[in-house]
C-alpha cells in the first residue's frame, strides 16, 4: 500500500520473542538466532517479497551499526538511508547507495518523498518506535518467534493515544513462527 | 493436556493489546471493551470451550476483585481458588464453591492436586506470571487484539531463563482478533 499524500508508504517488517522484545537489553538477538537454526533452508518467511516491494530503506544508527558488521552489505544497491542525530558524515568503505540523514518524522518523510521513494522499509527499535508515535507507519509485519527472553528491547513504546490497527492476514509456520499483516485504520 | 505428574495441568486463556499488555496501568480494560464491540453476537473465541476443558478456575486476588464486581457471578459452580498472599478470609456472599489459596506457585499446584484437580484455568496478570517464571503452565492461549495502548500492565515478565514454546495453532476473525496456542515444551 501507498502512504498518505505527499509522503512515502513506510512498512516495518520484524520478528520478536513470544513476549514482544526485538533483542535483549545489551542487543543481542542470540535467542532469534537459535529459533532461527529450525527454520530450513530457502524459507524465508516473506522477507524477499516484501524487500522487493521497497523501494528504499530507513534505519537507525544503532541498526545500521549491526548490519556494518556483517560480511557482506546486505541490500544490494537499494537505497539504504541511516537516521541519526550525532554522525556528521558517514564511515568510509559503503556503498554509494547509503546516505544519512536527520529530522523528526515528519521532515525525514518529507525528505524520502522530495527523492521519490513510494514506499520505505522501516527497521530498528527507536525508528519505528518514532514512526509508529508520529502516525506515520502504514503497515506493520511482525514475527512472533515462540521463545520468551524475560527482558529486552521493546519491539512498541509509549504513545500519545491508543491506535487500531486492521488486520490483514496471519500464517503461521510448522517451525512455530507466526506472522500477522497489520494495515493503519485511516 | 494434562500436567506432569502430581500436579493439575495449568492452562492460560487471556486477551492482550497488539503491544502485550492485558489491562492499563490502572487496570482499565476499556481497549478490550472497545474492540469488543466489534465482535459478532454469539461469537467468544473460544472462551466457553476452553472454559469447558477445565475443571477449577484459579485467579489471583486481583483479578477476583474485578470478577466480585460483575452483576452475576460467571463462573456457575465451577472450583474458584482464590490466590492472595494478604487475605485471611473471603469476603461473605461467595457461593460456596469460591476458596483461598496462599502459597507458591507448586505449593499451590499440590494442594490443587489433592483436591484432584487435573486441569486449571489459571488468571490474572500477577498469577501468570508467576506460574510461567516456576514453569509450571502447560498451554497458553493469547488473543492479539488489534489496538496498540502503549503502556499499561505486561502480560509476560521478567523470567529465570529463556523459555522456548511450541506452538500448536493460530486462527484470526474478520475483526482483527489473532489467536495462538502454545504448549510448553518439556
Amino acid at each position: 500500500m501507498s502512504g498518505a499524500a505527499g509522503r512515502p508508504a513506510f512498512a516495518v517488517f520484524i520478528a520478536t520473542s513470544l513476549d514482544g522484545f526485538i533483542a535483549r537489553a545489551d542487543g543481542r538477538i542470540d535467542w532469534l538466532e537459535a529459533a532461527n537454526a529450525s527454520v530450513p533452508a530457502g524459507e524465508d518467511c516473506g522477507y524477499a517479497a516484501f524487500m522487493g516491494s521497497v523501494d528504499a530503506l530507513l534505519m537507525g544508527r544503532k541498526t545500521f551499526d549491526t548490519v556494518r558488521g556483517f560480511a557482506d552489505w546486505p541490500y544490494g544497491d537499494k537505497p539504504v538511508v541511516v537516521l541519526s542525530r550525532s554522525l556528521r558524515v558517514l564511515p568510509e568503505g559503503l556503498p554509494p547507495s547509503v546516505s544519512l540523514m536527520a529530522g523528526d518524522p515528519r521532515e525525514v518523510a518529507a525528505q524520502l518523498a522530495a527523492r521519490g521513494h513510494q514506499r520505505v522499509y522501516l527497521d530498528g527499535g527507536e525508528t519505528i518506535q518514532a514512526f509508529v508515535a508520529a502516525g506515520l507507519v502504514d503497515e506493520f509485519v511482525v514475527t512472533r518467534v515462540p521463545v520468551l527472553i524475560g527482558e529486552g528491547r521493546p519491539l512498541f513504546s509509549a504513545l500519545p493515544k491508543d491506535q487500531f490497527w486492521q488486520h490483514a492476514d496471519t500464517r503461521s509456520w510448522p517451525f512455530g513462527f507466526v506472522q500477522s499483516r497489520y494495515l493503519a485504520q485511516r
